[in-house]
């Protein structure tokens, strides 16, 4: 199994991948089965940061998407076969700087790679089972034969541990579908094991847009100081996450001015997100049933996306700046928190006092007393593994923000395909909210943020 | 007060209570009240086995629904009044084999039955509330007279225990709405009163459906090993059911290929409940406003109901197999659990270690260490009249699964209005996901299911 | 600051604002800072009854809408500019009549005052902070510069205790928009801080409606026996509110036959409100996007409102009667309540069994053995601050209702913009449910409602 590794660029260990693996596919596959040559490859990948879109270099036209903190699937070419190889496995995924958890994902990260592939295609997807349990794969929103559903025990037998299965299905329609486990499905998914479909139209000209980004929402339960979600967890969960991440740890999404954008999102939590996005009313455009016609469009700004859905949101990029994106459920953009805080907004932070209320409620600092900001500036000792409840510096001080948030970078000069973090908005002067009783402050951010290396070489797309 | 019980085959006991009733109405009816004449008899069902649609024999046509695990209240007409008889009564449910619970319903079981009329038509609907406090009936979507709005102190007043009180109003519209308590709102929803009611349309053509199937969805919080459902339960649900019944105990949805399939869904839990459907896409045709036009319709695999609305989903019936539907929540798929499971992943199975942490976690049994699919496998004791967490028994093994599941099952060679179950899908050659380093099988499922006892008899129907 | 107190009729209150405080801008504004003259007045309101319509008296027309048991914020016009002055600060609340809370708010007020504006119109807002932390505003759903945003830390400096800050934008659509921190966005929201922000056509026959109303839905979770809400709180709300108030501390909405009736709706809460309006269908026609066009728009008699979203929705006023309109999850038309209550339906209120059942689950009393509705009839010791479970009382008996529960009054005989609560409805003969073996009772209400002082003096309106 080969892997993508951080220190490496993962853009050209993936070229390299689909350069060697596609073009040699008859020759290099190594496999210590006898039937090894029936099976491609697993690519594993060993990085949380966003991989650049994986442009096709066989097979029908398209154009792909960028999965937000992920990546995208190789595949070869069998005859009129796509093949794919999905590797269920124990991975470990950075949740944010500062946290690790242990979850069950494939190929390497949790959620799975992005599985993109073209209205028509006849796919062929391997599935090899790496986990101490069963398993199979359920292609949610896909009109296949019935027994290359993924339904455990129903459609198909379970998937032993140590054994692979394949699927076989030819794609009749375009959309924003995902794949999850439909074995132990309450756990294997509360561990972390999902991915994204994402079927192309067979003319590439259609349901155009410029960028196309795509994410997972996941929500997991970690005591304190642990690695591990808590799995029989319903309804209180902790880390409320897009593809396994948590703000300050999710990557923005990044477009140009008068480009189409469209960000394709999909839920398996427990509960509805309502994802808000500052600055541009969009339309919902596609679900995992398909595509929505342009009479059924409702401008909106805040789309709730339920459970077991997707959605795919469009919208022109017309207003420069850092735009929030995020759910609107405010403990949902909070990361791990204790639910039992008392509420002691107008308590003076008073030694005697504070003495007073700690017999009342053990454990009781004197903050909170003029509500939670102060928990964002000040430094508190945290459990190791633990990430602060509010966090992120912005241009202007403290984001106070967590859990589902990220920004939409609009800019008037980006690069076609240039999808690196374009740093702090700057904003024109005179439109920044300022102090009424002092002059206007056009502020020019102290620092950009240095694109992330590991977007560099889209000059490379085709 | 006639009841359906289970020996007897249903649809003759209802057919037979129209053939008496409706042609009898002005004799046969027994009371021991003065104005008993007044007052058609009360149908009750013993069974919550799903019931052959039922035709009228009196009255305007329509194509009647299918009721999943329940049946549709007899009528009579008198003059150009249709009339029913609902009585508001303590009873016996029984969720799936093996779980019985002490409910509040309507004639005999929770949820009442499914009235049927006809757009235009004029109802009178007595309801005799033998519960032990006063009660009153919401005809929740219906246009209607003010006082008839059946809200208990604001539009009438709360029919007390022991009386009978009635309603008449005219249909205004066609479309899928329910009945419901609007008197101790709370309790008696969570004790299981509520019901479907289809007005149909007045030209038996339009919004035509070969096959119509009705569900009301209701959760419950039972503690282990009781009969009665928490009353005062918010959040916390452990019974996620359509109908008051939880797989395995649902019956599956039947359609031929090329048919056109209506399910109608109506929730009143707390929760909204994405129902995903397997196989196909469709769209939401109608609300409980309503039927929505075909510009305003969008292509769905997963729609959500929100709490206190009806949907109607429709799609032509077009891939054989035996399809799932359920609610996309993973936790509304399982029964009752412990909350407080710790997550055992990667532990060992090992006796000294179990031993260890059973002193932090009393009640540890070394299971859970590989997910919980074993849990599904093995036979664990369980109090008494307490279903298990995951199960349900395949084609191909353990499904898995509890609560809002059931499979939509579709064939070649159904005859009109035949509803029975047929048995198990038989996969064509080399259509089912299988091991790859193995030969494809093609499983020929060990037997088929029985078709059910009471869904004898649709040969009648005409 | 001028205050509105409940003695002084508040129209005329407001009216002399306006009168005064636009008439007058250039020479009337008191302030103790040097940059006086720029900041306009801050009114407060010190009163929870719903003020009548703001009409404009300058800038261009529009129909101004009704905030339920709230107001509208009158501005001033500043050259083509027009401003406003929002004052965020700790506030008392009356929730309902017997119980306060103490939140944090807007002048005076939680939530705080409506803004009104046209499309097109260029707007100077100020925000001044008399909150013991930081805060900032973010226009939810506005097009406008980045830097006007109101995201604390990303787009603008948080706004610290004791500061004004100004915010200019130019209003680009009409819509139904709000209005809510954006720093220590869980607590300050979770205290109350928010406010519908509605911008009117340019035309002002677009869009048109006879009556428009407004609401905020927020959720709290006190104590028994509290005054400030626990902030940490993200599930287990129990004060389900319109506006900060809950039923029967509601205004009705009023409409007269014929008129076309919009009701705005925003959820600031952490949970889905699925809003069902008794006797009428409805259909959504905007959200915080903009406005719904006619193909896509579908009947509804519940529509699901998400969180971080605004609703409007519209029908014709067509059938007359007190019809209620509330959220359908049934906790959240109940006030505070124990959530641990064992159900002790079937129990004998029995002094031996209550005692021996106290053993098992102190605090038993014996009630609740035939449901709930004795506790509405029954007069409990309650906590102080702390209002009934289920309370009101209707035409016909106790309407057992709470939360977010309120009536639609529609009447034959209303005048134009007479806003007043018109009092009970009187059914006509015979349209009433009723005892089936007594004579139909016609009842006609003891007594009508005497409208509320504060609805005087709407003949007073252009």
């Amino acid at each position: 199994m080969r892997s993508i590794h951080r220190p490496a660029p993962p853009l050209m260990s993936r070229r390299g991948f689909l350069a060697s693996s596609l073009a040699c596919a008859s020759v290099g596959l190594v496999s210590g089965r006898a039937q090894a040559a029936a099976i491609p490859e697993a690519v594993r990948s060993m990085t949380a940061a966003t991989q650049p879109p994986l442009f096709p270099s066989s097979g029908p036209d398209y154009r792909p998407v960028v999965t937000l903190n992920g990546w995208s699937l190789p595949f070869r070419m069998a005859g009129d076969w796509k093949e794919f190889h999905l590797v269920a496995e124990p991975v470990e995924r950075e949740i944010a700087p500062g946290m690790k958890a242990r979850l069950w994902g494939y190929n390497g990260q949790s959620p799975g790679p992005t599985i993109e592939a073209v209205e028509g295609e006849k796919l062929r997807i391997f599935v090899t089972n790496k986990l101490p349990e069963h398993t199979a794969i359920h292609w949610h929103g896909m009109l296949l034969p019935a027994g290359m559903d993924g339904v455990g025990g129903v459609t198909q037998s379970h998937i032993p541990p140590g054994r692979t299965f394949v699927y076989e299905f030819q794609l009749k329609e375009s959309g924003t579908f995902m794949y999850h486990p439909h074995s132990d499905e309450m756990v294997q998914m509360a561990m972390g094991m999902m991915g994204m479909f994402i079927v192309h139209p067979r003319n590439p000209h259609e349901r155009h847009a410029d960028r196309d980004y795509a994410f997972m929402m996941s929500a997991y339960r970690f005591e304190p100081g642990t690695y591990m979600p808590r799995v029989s967890e319903m309804t209180d969960f902790n880390i409320w996450s897009w593809n396994s991440r948590v703000f300050p740890g999710i990557d923005p999404i990044v477009a140009r001015i008068g480009e189409r954008l469209r960000i394709r999102m999909a839920n398996l939590t427990m509960t509805n997100h309502p994802i808000h996005a500052h600055g541009h009313h969009f339309s919902v455009t596609g679900t995992d049933g398909g595509w929505i016609q342009e009479m059924a469009r409702i401008p909106e700004s805040t789309t709730d996306v339920p459970v077991g859905v997707t959605r795919a949101i469009e919208f022109d990029a017309a207003y420069p700046g850092d735009w929030p994106i995020h759910c609107h459920k405010s403990h949902h953009t909070m990361n791990a928190m204790g639910h039992d805080l008392q509420n002691f907004i107008g308590v003076k932070a008073d030694a005697r006092l504070a003495k007073a209320i700690r017999k009342l409620a053990p454990g009781y600092m004197p903050m909170g007393a003029t509500g939670m900001a102060d928990m964002s500036a000040m430094k508190m000792p945290l459990p190791q593994n633990t990430l602060p409840m509010m966090t992120g510096e912005g241009a202007f001080g403290p984001a106070e923000m967590g859990g589902m948030f990220s920004l939409i970078k609009i800019r008037e000069d980006l690069a076609a395909n240039d999808y690196r973090d374009p740093g702090r908005y700057r904003h024109p002067p005179g439109t920044v909210a300022h102090d009424a009783e002092a002059a206007p402050i056009d502020v020019a951010p102290a620092q950009d943020a240095t694109p992330a290396a590991p977007h560099g070489g889209h000059e490379h797309h085709h």
